[in-house]
């Protein structure tokens, strides 16, 4: 509808009613906004934008239309763009496009936006130094409060955050004071009696994840970037960190359902892109599969004998493959959250050894009645009871020991998931049913 | 260690030490500290705790050890804990807690909390209501730059944030300042003149998880709370966002490995707590996998002819399952981080059927190659390799839609996720591959 609007209004040329109607979106709004343009729109409509906004609107928009703008700007454009973003914003930007235009857009630049952004990109991706910005209120101890604020006035509107002071000796982060503390200090006070010099820091090469944790854990709005000299060189931001944990989450679901994980989005991936993700996982599993079914060919005398036996197959194998992945789920996201750790081990086999021993009774129970009533076999209701116990109980151990030895080993705990987890519990559960059946019914 | 040395020194009654130990650490980690303590030694360690850090540590407490310490406390000490926690923190603590309990608690509290609490504690869970606070700056239009700093100074210590302040006027919310365009402004300009009258906001009864969002979306330190009339009643800020967000998340996680989710850590829920939150799905799943075993048995003539048939069906349902939980895994994700919408149906539906294309036929000649090549049977090879793929195109259909009419039907997508796929993708699968096997082999 507003898409609509905007286009009449371009074509009746009232750029001024544009104009107007731009000024009152918020930056992340109207990036979505423009998203939904055509490419010969998008250009003249992004000019309308006030030129601070524009830049803050580009660092929201998506690469291929970033791309697009860039293609029909002016060199003057380009550079006032870039030295406007926040660097850790433009950086963000720069890491996707090729080697070579990132040189070309860089000559645009001013020296020293070019030296903090070629700086930040030879930061290890998903390290802390590849996330952090540079812009940043730095202080120094013998300051005052009053020197402090006007500080921040005459550098501060360029900070990402003015939100924490960063108290700077010979550049080494010594301390750091709150804005909250500065507003509700007096003028005098001095910085090295006011700032903090118990803080929380990370260093560069940091995983993004770990720094990100840090936030949740500790509620804080930024944190300090060191090197490792204990030198400060940026700060990351909680805005940074909630984007980091939102697409680390993403990237252990689909590891969990056997997929390799992807940065784009689900629309924005193509058709041999996402088959590429998920055939490497599919084809291991399949042929795993294969095994199981190997197994079965071993007991074509029994199947033979009782052929209805095979009919319980699927129950069997899929309710193993559900209590699996139920034990997975829970331990795989107790150690992403830090819930659950190594030393938890015991703790965590034992509860789940009780708790495969209710849920296996209640299961065995509930079947074995249903099978005893439609056939009344007591025997077969039992082999199916027993079978499901055992089934349940060696699912759920496999379950959550698995990921507790991955992440020991230092492998992602993501991947012993459903998937896998079900591929090695079917063969249990298989192996389980027919030696009881075999037993029982002397096959 | 620290926890022997803390032992230590409190058997030694070198109180002394102890205080000075608690001051170099943070509250959160110094509540991480305490866990590791018995009863006993807790509340001694404790009260050696500096009084305003104390209340700070006490929130980040676990509820046990919340109980234990309330039924050591003189009334003055949980009036002061309460009046001094955040109104937020004290709903969270109290929330938990026995009715007679809390009303027994808040005898001791100031009437002024005393009101804030029992207002916070009438939203419904989950509401924004529920996670707000009420400490927050609150401006007039007509107040000065300079005004306004001198009452953060006055009450801005008290306040969870200040660096959103909230312009009020006749109790409605008509603008919001940040503290960064108070410190570098003039103290003359006038409020009005600063402040941003388009500002998002969410109303007390939305939904805590559609909340978070906006913070993700917008990266905001903080939002306000209006009531249906538009009045500020409250604020959410950021750390309770990242707090809402993985909840939300892990919460989802549970619902996808077919369990009743559960906001206790995994290690304080009880045995039969776990039992109960994963008995129902498993035996609703149990059952429906049962139809799978009767279509089995409709084509025990077929097993009888052609016995190995049996030894494909593990692989066949294993790999069927895999290929619909990797795209319900992928929309469900999606739908969650607002990638993908209902609008996007058929956008996903059509890649997700190239990809299943793709996929089924690498996956069908890896595996037919293999059969012809182990046992030279050309037909089987082909009934496995249609089979395959028509299991695969089946499994990501099923995959992609459910979880969107879920959406759109206001389930939660969650439960869309692989163990129900798996349970209708096997079904379908045993179905083709008999039906593709009595065809070749005409059984």
């Amino acid at each position: 509808m507003i898409r609509n609007t905007l286009k009449e209004l371009l074509y009746a040329k009232k750029y001024k009613e544009i104009h107007d109607m731009l000024v009152a979106y918020n930056p992340v709004d109207l990036a979505e906004l423009l998203m939904e343009l055509d490419d010969s729109e998008l250009a003249a409509i992004f000019r309308m934008i006030d030129k601070e906004k524009a830049a803050e609107v580009f660092s929201y928009m998506e690469d291929d239309q970033r791309q697009t703008l860039l293609k029909g700007f002016t060199s003057q454009e380009i550079s006032y763009i870039l030295d406007t973003m926040y660097t850790d914003d433009a950086v963000d930007f720069l890491e996707d496009m090729p080697a070579n235009v990132v040189t070309k857009l860089l000559e645009h630049v001013s020296g020293e936006t070019r030296a903090d952004i070629n700086r930040l990109l030879k930061y290890p991706e998903d390290s802390a130094g590849s996330i952090m910005t540079v812009e940043y209120v730095e202080l120094s101890p013998e300051m005052t409060v009053g020197q402090a604020l006007a500080k921040i006035r005459r550098v501060g509107i360029e900070s990402e955050t003015v939100y924490t002071c960063y108290v700077v000796e010979r550049k080494k982060l010594v301390g750091i004071v709150t804005a909250k503390s500065l507003m509700t200090n007096a003028e005098t006070v001095q910085i090295a009696d006011l700032m903090q010099d118990n803080f929380i820091s990370v260093r560069t090469t940091d995983d993004q994840e770990d720094a990100a944790k840090l936030f949740r854990k500790y509620g804080l709005i930024a944190i300090p970037v060191l090197d490792h000299e204990e030198r400060l060189v940026g700060i990351v931001t909680f805005d940074d960190a909630i984007g980091v944990l939102t697409d680390e989450t993403t990237e252990d679901m689909h590891k969990m359902a056997a997929m390799t994980a992807n940065e784009d989005s689900y629309l924005k991936t193509g058709v041999f892109r996402h088959a590429r993700n998920r055939i490497g996982w599919l084809l291991f599993l399949m042929f795993s599969a294969t095994i199981t079914g190997t197994i079965i060919t071993r007991y074509e005398a029994a199947i033979a004998a009782v052929p209805l036996l095979v009919s319980f197959i699927p129950m069997l194998t899929d309710t193993g493959g559900n209590c699996g992945s139920q034990s997975s789920t829970l331990v795989i996201r107790g150690l992403a959250v830090d819930e659950l750790h190594f030393k938890d081990l015991f703790t965590v086999v034992w509860k789940e050894f009780r708790v495969s021993l209710v849920v296996g009774t209640v299961l065995a129970a509930a079947n074995g009645i249903r099978i005893y009533v439609m056939q009344r076999d007591l025997g077969l209701a039992a082999v199916i009871g027993i079978s499901l116990i055992g089934t349940i109980i060696v699912a759920k151990m496999v379950g959550c020991m698995l990921p507790i030895f991955a992440k020991q080993l230092r492998l992602d705990p993501a991947i012993m998931a459903a998937p896998l987890i079900t591929t090695i519990v079917d063969t249990c559960s298989i192996i389980i049913f027919f030696k009881i059946a075999t037993m029982v019914f002397h096959l």
